[in-house]
């Protein structure tokens, strides 16, 4: 399976997390991704029109939405990683992928305006991504009240794993993480997991991380 | 099952389609959702801070994204709308699933300029529409190659009813479906199944309903 990528997209990082979790050996084929880079070379618009990565390539097979990216993987190798497939969790796990995108329309385009100076309005960017982050940590709350640790379920799924890059990275967008204990709580959980890996070069990603001393101190 | 409704929203539309196909009786709840409607009042807020339709409230389960809700459909009653789960499949499945979220924000968002005068920059709406178009066009005609009538299969999936209505109603936003034969015999397999119904209200639906005598006539 070969993944067209680039080191510090966050969707690119969801198919190399997922894969890193499960197991899944992938043949990783980085692109540049900077404005005027070859994501829009006649190669890659052949495979995806719509210029964007990740792609993943699997004989016949492109996909080019993580999310669906992340269900091919689990189907495949780890398929409890899709939920228990009883109607209310696999809805669950479809909100949050659904619910992803908006994370990335908002968070995301904010990070790029301010890291790659992409045009936007970045006020508006951050009101819309500060209304998705609430309703992230509402959903957290909800799901703690179920006695549940992750969005769609008591263990991760795709759906956690679709919605924690641009989550953890909302600061890249100037959107600060101090008013989300759930969000913070369900990012700790999700980095303590076995066989997880950080997105490279971002150091933010590490500030979060369980400090397992202090915490023992405090406790 | 009581769905929030509004009976000229596209997305609405995909979860009456979806449980008249599969006969599922919905208790409607109309919303007015013109600019300063209900959508927005305390009631619905609290049901979905985004203050989007569709809603579907179930017991302690509130889905506000329609894809999940086309899943919680499926689940509970017809899994066969779901694709078969093989992996590729399922993996398609999402990926059209994704998709149809770039068909509402280009052309849906057209169509509330033109019919309701949102505000947004119609050229560029347009343009994103029609690159969506297509590479829905792209994705029918592979499919077709591959001997396979619908977007993940040979039947009917959610995905199908996920990018139908925005494709359908493409005109409404000023971008016209002539350009796109396999998006049209597509339309009319999904116009032909068993259970069909309209979109109320909106004649450009009608206009390429299956014509069995004048097809007859030409072949």
């Amino acid at each position: 399976m070969k993944l067209y990528d680039y080191i510090l997209s966050p969707s690119c990082y969801k198919v190399r997390l997922m894969a890193a979790l499960i197991g899944v050996k992938l043949d990783l084929r980085p692109v540049d991704f900077h404005p005027g880079g070859e994501h829009r070379s006649p190669e890659l618009l052949a495979l995806n029109p719509a210029g964007s990565i990740p792609i993943l390539e699997d004989g016949d097979l492109i996909l080019t939405e993580s999310s669906a990216i992340l269900v091919y993987l689990a189907a495949k190798v780890a398929p409890e990683w899709l939920g228990s497939g009883k109607a209310k969790e696999a809805a669950r796990v479809q909100q949050w992928l659904s619910f992803s995108g908006r994370l990335t329309a908002s968070l995301g385009t904010a990070r790029l305006h301010e890291m790659l100076l992409r045009p936007g309005n970045i006020g508006a960017l951050q009101a819309l991504g500060t209304a998705a982050l609430r309703e992230l940590e509402a959903g957290l709350v909800e799901q703690g009240l179920r006695g549940m640790r992750f969005l769609a379920s008591d263990r991760p799924t795709i759906a956690d794993i679709a919605c924690f890059p641009y989550a953890a990275l909302a600061p890249d967008g100037g959107v600060t993480l101090d008013a989300y204990p759930a969000i913070r709580l369900w990012s700790r959980a999700l980095r303590a997991l076995d066989k997880f890996i950080e997105m490279p070069g971002i150091h933010r990603l590490h500030e979060l991380k369980p400090e397992p001393q202090i915490e023992a101190g405090e406790a």
